[in-house]
């Protein structure tokens, strides 16, 4: 007996992304009609320690929202604030907490986990509420230029295990996205600076007049201009989402166009310790992947000259000793372990025009570092 | 500033659901043929311990299996053997193995991980392959019958937590499903009958002309007729298959049709530490739910008679004390909770025809669990 049945079928997901300001206003109504329903659900708010340091009022405004919203949903417990950036990844312990919290409160299938933080915080807790009950619904607010451009607006979630960035995760769409660009105002310098990368790499790859956009603006990202980085923000999360929706969102295939320049940005998160941020990893693998491209004769040296410009104008460095050890080129083996299947790497044809190769040249790579660690000191004469 | 962007798309899932014997037999191409591709992907088995032990030469035979079809798998290590049943589920040991073999092994996305088991094996596995790396490619092997016509066709997999099945889990959908009704001849008889509940179960809610089948047919199912069991494996399959097909396969509303007989069942599994199987609970909850949906006037005596007889037929008990405490009630709110949104409660408007209603009556409950205890004394009575 030989008798097969294929099994065939779409599931359909559909979420807002919503921009604006002051979402805790009581006035603002945008959070509470996201919830509003037939029954009216519980809602579970977790919180990024550094945002919660950031915005010490936040927590109360929280309580007062949901009081003068308590038709569209009520609060299951007082907020969680849990450790902020990769540690609640890294240790099982928030993580755990979170689940913890959806059994000790009831927390069902249609309430609502609402997570505010930077992408750490969301990809941690997006996670949790993956696997409680297979999938509480999940809103995400994100609280880092990274997070309301790239990752919070994105159907992945993880945690790092194994020593290995996100190696546990599902590919799960939140109920809703709700960037509330006032939260940029507090970031550090950094976090501000570093989910610009994640624009550097999407307009290298789909978009030249939005990477010249990005040159043209520099100067104004880097002095904090709020008005550019809405701008920045907005497009830059819609063309993530446009790349999501178009083809394969839960990554069934080798390719993976926007990890341009991630390869080496994880294996140097976890070789420095997550001392260098991902937007900062991000930034010193585009270089590199650019450099690289440049060294097989596919950027001119104009161009590579221009993106290596951008990246030093905006503040982030090129270079960190840990690019230059042979252990980096493992990263390589780890992406496709990954990804699964062939080896596929992103480099650029040209500004704007992404290409895919399955192999790279070690030895190129080396010389790329080296490159990027001239260009560093060029960038230190340049600027002292 | 305020502005939404809906994002939109819909993910296809295709995979095929074969019916075989003899699968690992070296001329039986099947297997093989489900993971032959571009490129020679690795593939990592785990077995049911109850399995391992009726199949003594099976690990043999998959070494030999492998070696017969290297030009389209490789075997990633030695097939690993767990504890079978409900333990895997319950303490996170196993899980534990398999995630860890993942980052031992190099399994990647596009590695395959192999289930071989009850469902009970393949839910906990299926988890584990769920969310290492976001998503390693997963083949189901189910051995009893449960898992062959319910359990391992489905979408669902998960663990037990906090006390309360399947606590954690996903909606992931397998890479290929492929029963070996060979495997059915080892079970023991309480396996070999257990699943059958999952099948009166559907052609109670949907099909009454497979119900009367099933009926005409329970004689030669308790005296284990293999063509018999053939056919009601492949027809409760299809009709599972298709219900998940229709509509809503990830669960997003409150009705579960599916699970009717379930709240109870699930509770039972828990109160009689699992010494109870899920399909012998079933088999309870059936007759628990159809006396309800008489004593509501909606099935007649004659429908209900028919009903507690064929399953006093098939050799299952209609009764156990933990029916009778208030205990069990707790077991609504949890399925509730479970679900999420509304209380959804499938019940019999007649044989063949299932009616979800929204509260249940708790007087009437105890009343039907008394009516059970009165059958199961009758039956025994019967048969002595
Ligand atoms: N899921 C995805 O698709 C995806 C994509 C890209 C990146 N990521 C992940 O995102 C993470 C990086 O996210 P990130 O760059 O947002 O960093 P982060 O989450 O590590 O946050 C950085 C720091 O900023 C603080 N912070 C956050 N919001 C603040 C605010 N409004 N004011 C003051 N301080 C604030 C945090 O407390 C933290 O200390 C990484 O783990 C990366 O792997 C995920
Ligand atoms: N994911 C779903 O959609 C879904 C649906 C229904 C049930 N389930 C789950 O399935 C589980 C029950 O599955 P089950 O009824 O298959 O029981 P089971 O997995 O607990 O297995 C019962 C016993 O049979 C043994 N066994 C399995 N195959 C055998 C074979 N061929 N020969 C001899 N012994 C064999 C096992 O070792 C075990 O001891 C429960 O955990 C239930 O929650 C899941
Ligand atoms: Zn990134
Ligand atoms: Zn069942």
């Amino acid at each position: 007996m030989n008798k097969v049945i294929e099994q065939t079928f779409s599931v359909p997901f559909r979420y807002p992304v919503c921009f604006t300001t002051r979402l805790f206003d009581t006035q603002n109504p945008l959070l509470a009609d996201v919830m509003r329903g037939e029954k009216i659900p519980k809602a579970f708010f977790v919180i990024d320690q550094g945002v919660s340091e950031a915005h010490p009022r936040l927590i109360g405004a929280i309580h007062r929202y949901a009081a003068a919203h308590q038709g569209a949903f009520v609060l299951a417990a007082d907020p969680l604030v849990v450790p902020s950036g990769e540690q609640c990844k890294n240790d099982q312990a928030s993580f755990q907490q979170v689940l913890d919290a959806t059994n000790d409160y009831g927390i069902d299938r249609h309430s609502y986990i609402i997570a505010i933080g930077g992408g750490a915080l969301l990809d941690m807790v997006g996670f949790a509420a993956a696997i409680a009950h297979r999938g509480i619904r999940h809103i995400r607010i994100p609280t880092t230029v990274l997070s309301q451009n790239d990752s919070g607006v994105g159907v992945k979630n993880g945690i790092n295990a194994y020593g290995k960035k996100n190696y546990l995760g599902t590919f799960a769409p939140p109920s809703a996205v709700i960037n509330d660009l006032t939260f940029l105002e507090t970031l550090e310098d950094r976090d501000w600076r570093s989910g610009i990368s994640e624009a550097i790499k999407v307009a290298l790859i789909k978009d030249a007049s939005f990477f010249q956009w990005i040159v043209a603006n520099a100067k104004a990202l880097a002095a904090r201009d709020m008005a550019v980085m809405t701008d920045l923000v907005v497009r830059c999360a819609e063309m993530h989402m446009e790349h999501i929706a178009g083809k394969d969102p839960f990554e069934t295939g080798s390719s993976r166009p926007l990890d341009f320049g991630h390869w080496a940005a994880h294996k140097l998160e976890h070789l420095t310790d997550y001392r260098v941020r991902h937007g900062e990893a991000v930034a010193i693998g585009i270089a590199l992947d650019s450099t690289y491209s440049y060294l097989k004769g596919m950027l001119t040296a104009a161009e590579l000259q221009q993106i290596i410009q951008v990246i030093r104008d905006l503040g982030f460095e090129l270079y960190v000793p840990e690019l230059s050890g042979e252990v980096l080129l493992q990263g390589l083996q780890e992406f496709r372990e990954h990804l699964g299947g062939r080896l596929t790497i992103m480099l650029l044809e040209k500004i704007g025009l992404g290409v895919e190769v399955h192999a790279m040249d070690t030895e190129l790579i080396q010389e790329a570092a080296t490159r990027l660690k001239t260009f560093q000191m060029e960038g230190q004469n340049v600027s002292s």
